[in-house]
């Protein structure tokens, strides 16, 4: 997007930890061993999680089923969320929109999410995610998601 | 929800055909497999699916992940609305809101779908979902999703 | 809708002075009065807004405007949510999604609202817009919203 | 937003004569007027609306009304869209969410619109919403938006 230079997408996290903390929560989400995806990069206020293509994970027509774009792209908005949130946190998704805008067909999905509004309580993310078909990347759809901060309740197994 | 009386969601479905023909998509949604989820019931404008509870599917709090949910909700309205299309038809999710209500905290989801709006192109529908624990259901997600017919696509293997 | 039988929508106000408080707080709404919109029902969890027809309103084939019907059903919605929360506390829309359904062509605008979940901070709403034309109403959108409560601050002039 | 830089946002409009024909459906929206909304810029694929303040556009804190800030960033998002729609079709919006970020409270709004996937039926768009303050802009709300071009039906009075 053209990005209005007034918004800023840099932040500090407050958890020096923070990354750790993302990944351990990642790899309790068993969702993600299912589907097959990675969490690929974290950085405060965001994160990146990709997904090789298996017919398993698709729609009627051969392509990634659209729930599990918004699959990925939710736990990536989320992450990014998460990412900034103070350590005796954990994180709710307490809504989310998806666009579709191209068929996923491809090989491979990214989905990169960014926090673009971090509030005490209520934290707004967006998400792209990318399908990968022949060495070229194209946007496949967008989420912008509302989270929620649950201060106090550590996330742990 | 109180519907006010003139919404009306009787429908009839114009392929005489319609739950076959959905029935056979729904065995094409490799996802559903993976998932472990079922198609309980179809008619003309709507549609009811259901997920049985398994560790694989869950979020890091050992609940129902968000984004499965959205995954059947996006189907059981998706299908809501193809059981009206034309018989040489498919269809294509545009773009879906889901709220999450309540922690998906149970042994089993249904999700309801319900067209709304049955435009010759575009179709709106909601889909609710319901999460049981010990034999109570209970509210836990909806949605609100936009639909597109592709005429002349029909929709097969 | 076809309502599920086990959603409530049967809610009761914790506040038994709700309705003369929602009817003050949307008299401080300066843009209801610029529309031309009134304020016609309010119930625990529900609250019906009406806006008769203006060329003022419009959007420029002649119908009344996306925006002028957000702006009553967000406002449906959330005195729908206003109506169920404490004396003390003041209402905040998060996020809405709203999907025009049909050309709002007609001589008058109903927007009815409804709680779908109450919770302590978050509340969800839902809100129809039926348009009338020749004496026959029709939906044409519907919304669907997250709310915050703010406990401790007082909505007041 | 931190933009992946495969995501193009740099369009050519197909109907040279773009801006005069987004201007005259403007000026054709007749809330605009109401509002006391002007058109600031026109670019194939982005369009800017401005709002001064006006204690009629207010809810009931004094703010602008989130209703207000929908109308004029589904307004930018639609005209962007618009922009890049050949000289025989007319737009439809058919959904947007709109997340409100921060009190739209200040003495101007800036609703900037911008095209992420142009289509040939359906196009999608973003708009950030900008509140200024003591000479300083902030992000107050952000939209995502799903357009239908109207072939054949031309805009107009």
């Amino acid at each position: 997007m053209d990005t209005p230079e007034h918004i800023s997408t840099a932040f500090e996290a407050r958890d020096p930890a923070f990354a750790a903390r993302v990944r351990a929560s990642f790899a309790r989400q068993r969702i993600m061993a299912l589907l097959g995806a990675e969490l690929a990069r974290i950085e405060p206020g965001f994160c990146e999680i990709q997904l090789p293509f298996k017919e398993a994970l698709c729609q009627q027509h051969g392509f990634f089923h659209g729930g599990v774009i918004g699959t990925i792209a939710d736990s990536a908005g989320g992450y990014a969320g998460f990412s900034l949130m103070p350590a005796d946190a954990s994180v709710l998704t307490v809504e989310y929109k998806l666009n579709l805008l191209a068929p996923a067909d491809g090989d491979y999905l990214t989905a990169r999410g960014q926090v673009i509004k971090p509030g005490r309580t209520l934290v707004v993310s967006r998400a792209d995610v990318m399908v990968r078909k022949d060495g070229r990347e194209r946007l496949c759809a967008t989420l912008l998601q509302t989270l929620m901060t649950m201060h106090g309740h550590r996330d742990e197994a």
